[in-house]
C-alpha cells in the first residue's frame, strides 16, 4: 500500500521522503520498494545517505538502476563513492558507457567535465535543415532530452547553435548555419562549475557545448544542472559565512555535524581570548569604573552586526562579479562613509543613553566616539577582508567572518576602554 | 570606438559594465551608444539604475528597445517603474502587446502570473506528430525560444508537454497523445515565484504551464527565469540574513546604503543593550572580581555563534523543504545534543584556560558549566526560533538572527555572572 502511494511520486520527492525518515525507516522502505529502484533516486539522494540507501540495494537492482541514467548523472552518483561501491556500479555499465563515464572521472572534481553529458547533437555546419531533419528522424540514441543541434566543423570543433524551434520552424532547404542562436558560449572542460553556473544564469543559457583544450567538442552542459550548482554554490556561501561546513546536511547524524561545526567555534573561541586579551589590559579602569565592562560589550556588537553587514555585501558581489576593479574603491569609500554616518547616528543615540543611564557626559563622549571609530572599521574591513582573501585565492565566504569580527571586537574593546582610560582616569 | 568595442558584448555584460562604472560615466556611454539600445540590456540592468537609464533614452529610442522584448521581460521592466516612466514604456508598444502586459501587472508581485511570458506553443491533444509539424512550418510568430509543444484538451487545459527533440525524432503519423514527457508540471498563476523556482529546481523543468483558477493555459514559465529567481531568493536570504535590506545593490548610493543599513542596526543596538542591562544586575559582582569583564564576552560571543550556526542550517533546510514536520523533533533534539557535546569540548578547554590564566579553580568552573549552557541554549533556540517564525509566517531568515544573538547574549551573561556570584562571592 505504502509503495502504491508513493508510485506516482517524482523521483525527487522519493528522495526527500528516504532523506527525512530515519534510518530504520529507510531501510524498511527501501526493502519494500524493493525489486525496481528507479535510477534517478539515487541521482536526487543527498550525498550523505546515498552510500546507505546504495548499500541497502541488491547488486541486480542497483545495475538496473544505473543503466537508465545519463552519463552526468551516473558521474555525479560514482565520484562521491567509495572505491568497493563504485567498482560494483562501474560494473554494471555496458563498455562503452563505463569507458565514457571513466573519461568524465578523469576531469578534476566541480570542474565542467564532469558536470557535462557525453550525449550531444551534432551536425556538420554545411547542413541543410532537410538534413538534419532526416537524420533526427533516422537516428537511434537520441538524448532523452536536448533543445539545440550544435553545428561541428570538420575537425569536430563546434561553431554555432540551432535550437529545434528555428529548425521545425524553417524550410527544408535553408542551411543550418543561416539560423543559428546569436548567444553562443563554449565551456572549457577544466572550468570551474561555478563559473559554468554563472554563465548559465548571466547568458540565459539553455544548453552550451564542452570544449577540450584543442577546442574539439567533447560534450556538453544543460541548464537543469547548471540550476543544480548555482543552488549547491549558494548553499556553500551561506554555510560557509556561518561557520558551517558546506557539506553538512540535515541527514548528518550528531557526530558528523558535531565534526563539522567545532572547528569554526575552535577559531572563534581563539578570537573571543583575543579580544578578551584586550580587555585584560584595562582591568585596573574596569575596577574603578564598573560602567565600563556594563558598555563595552555594545561597542563590539556594534561593530560586529555593521562588519558583518558589508562583508556579506562585499562576499556575495564578488560571487556574482560584480564586485571588480573597476568599481572596488568605489564601493569601499561608501562602506567607509555609510559606517561613518551610521557610527555618528549611534554615538548620539549611545551618548545620551550613557549620559541618562550613568550621569556621566564623559562616558557618553566616550561610548559615541568608540561608536564612530569601530563603526568605520567595521565597514573598511568588512570590504577589505573579503578583497584581499579572493586575491589570494582563498574564498571569502569561509573565511572572512572570522577576520572581521575579530577586527571589531578588537578596536571596538580598545577604542571604547582606551578613551575611557585618557577622559575619564 | 568604444561603441565597437562594446559591440560583441553580450546584452547582459554590457549591463554589468553601465552598473560598475559611475553615474556620470554610465550616462555619457549610453549617449555615444545613443540611436540604437538594445532592449535586452534594459531587462539585465539592476532596479537600482534602471530608471536612471531610462530617463537618458529618447522616447524614440526606448520605444524601439521595448518592442523587441518578449512579454515577461517587459513586465519584468515595467513593474518596478514609476508611473509616467510605466506609460512611457506601454505607449511604445502595440495594443495586443499592451494588453497582454497589462493583463500580466494585474497579478500580485512576486506571483507565477508576473513571472510567465504569454507566448505559448500550443496544440490540440488528438493532433498527431504530422499535424503539428505542419502547424509549426506555416505558423508566424513562434516565441523566440521554445522547447515543447504543450497539449490542451478542448476547454483550453494543458494536459502534457510534448519536448521538440521526440518531436522531430517520431515518424508523422504518431500520436502527440504516444510521446508526452513522464515529468508534467502545472503552475498556478498566483503561486509564489520562490514556489515555482523550487519546482524548476526540484524535478528538473524546462518549461511549465501557467493556469488560471479554473486550470485553463494563461502563458508558460521558462527555467532560464526561473533560475534568475532562484538566484535572487538566494540573494535575498543571504542578505537577509546579515541584517541587510534585500533590495540593496552595489551600484545603491551612500545615503540610500545608509538608509538600509540603520533599522538592523537600531533592532543590534536595541539587543545589546538588553544584554548590557543583565550584566548591569552584576556591577557589584564585577568590581570585586574583574576577571569576570575579562571573561564574559567569550561565553556570549561562543553562544552567538553556535546559534547562527543551528539558525542558518535550520533557515537554509527550510528554503530547501528539507526540514519539515516529519523530522523537525530530530533535527531539534540533534543541535541540542551538538550543542551539549561542543560546549563540553569547551567547557574544558576554558576551563583549563580559566585556571591557568586567574589561577581560580573555581573561576573554570563557572565558565565551564556557563559555557556548556549556552551552547545548548543556542543548539535550541538557533532551530527552534526559525521554524517558530516560519509558522507564524514571517521570513526566518529575515528575523531570526537578532532574536537568537539576544538569546545567547542574555544567556550567556546570566549564567556566567549569576553562577560567579554564586560559587565565587
Ligand atoms: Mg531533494
Ligand atoms: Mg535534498
Ligand atoms: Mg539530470
Ligand atoms: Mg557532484
Ligand atoms: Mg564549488
Ligand atoms: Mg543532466
Ligand atoms: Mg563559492
Ligand atoms: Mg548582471
Ligand atoms: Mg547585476
Ligand atoms: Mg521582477
Ligand atoms: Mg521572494
Ligand atoms: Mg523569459
Ligand atoms: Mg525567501
Amino acid at each position: 500500500a505504502l509503495v502504491a502511494l508513493m508510485d506516482p511520486l517524482h523521483p525527487a520527492d522519493i528522495a526527500d521522503l528516504l532523506e527525512q525518515v530515519n534510518a530504520f525507516d529507510r531501510t524498511r522502505l527501501i526493502r519494500l520498494y524493493g525489486r525496481e529502484f528507479d535510477g534517478e533516486i539515487l541521482s536526487e539522494l543527498d550525498e550523505s545517505i546515498r552510500e546507505e540507501v546504495i548499500a541497502a540495494l541488491s547488486p541486480a537492482v542497483l545495475a538496473d538502476a544505473v543503466r537508465e541514467l545519463d552519463s552526468d548523472d551516473v558521474v555525479d552518483l560514482l565520484e562521491d563513492l567509495e572505491e568497493p561501491q563504485q567498482e560494483a556500479i562501474l560494473d554494471a555499465l555496458d563498455d562503452d558507457d563505463r569507458a565514457v563515464v571513466e573519461q568524465s572521472l578523469s576531469y578534476p572534481e566541480y570542474s565542467a567535465g564532469r558536470l557535462m553529458q557525453r550525449e550531444v547533437v551534432m551536425a556538420p555546419e554545411h547542413w541543410t535543415v532537410g538534413d538534419a531533419i532526416d537524420f533526427l528522424r533516422t537516428a537511434e540514441n537520441l538524448p532523452e532530452q536536448f533543445y539545440h543541434v550544435t553545428l561541428v566543423d570538420p575537425r569536430m570543433r563546434p561553431v554555432a547553435n540551432v535550437t529545434l524551434g528555428k529548425l521545425m520552424a524553417s524550410p527544408r532547404a535553408v542551411p543550418l548555419a543561416d539560423i543559428t542562436e546569436d548567444t553562443f558560449h563554449k565551456i572549457d572542460v577544466l572550468q570551474d562549475e561555478a563559473d559554468v553556473a554563472y554563465a548559465f544564469n548571466q547568458y540565459h543559457l539553455i544548453s552550451a557545448p564542452v570544449i577540450d583544450a584543442d577546442e574539439r567538442l567533447v560534450g556538453q552542459i544543460t541548464i537543469d544542472d547548471a540550476m543544480a550548482v548555482l543552488d549547491e554554490e549558494h548553499e556553500e556561501d551561506i554555510l560557509r559565512l556561518a561557520g558551517v561546513g558546506e557539506e553538512s546536511s540535515l541527514s548528518d547524524n550528531v557526530v558528523d555535524t558535531t565534526r563539522q561545526r567545532l572547528p569554526w567555534l575552535g577559531v572563534n573561541l581563539v578570537t573571543a581570548i583575543l579580544a578578551s586579551l584586550v580587555i585584560a589590559q584595562f582591568e585596573a579602569a574596569i575596577a574603578q569604573v564598573v560602567a565600563l565592562a556594563v558598555l563595552m560589550p555594545i561597542v563590539a556588537s556594534m561593530g560586529g552586526n555593521a562588519g558583518t553587514q558589508s562583508l556579506t555585501v562585499a562576499v556575495r558581489a564578488l560571487a556574482t562579479k560584480d564586485l571588480t576593479g573597476a568599481n572596488v574603491w568605489r564601493v569601499i569609500r561608501r562602506e567607509c562613509l555609510v559606517g561613518l554616518i551610521n557610527g555618528v547616528v549611534f554615538a548620539v543615540v549611545m551618548g545620551i543613553v550613557g549620559v541618562i543611564w550613568f550621569g556621566s557626559p564623559a562616558l557618553g563622549y566616550v561610548i559615541a566616539a568608540a561608536m564612530v571609530v569601530n563603526l568605520v572599521v567595521a565597514g573598511l574591513a568588512g570590504t577589505g577582508i573579503p578583497i584581499v582573501l579572493e586575491k589570494l585565492g582563498i574564498d571569502p565566504a569561509l573565511a572572512s567572518g572570522a577576520f572581521v569580527t575579530t577586527v571589531t571586537d578588537v578596536v571596538g574593546f580598545f577604542a571604547f576602554l582606551g578613551l575611557a582610560v585618557i577622559v575619564l582616569l
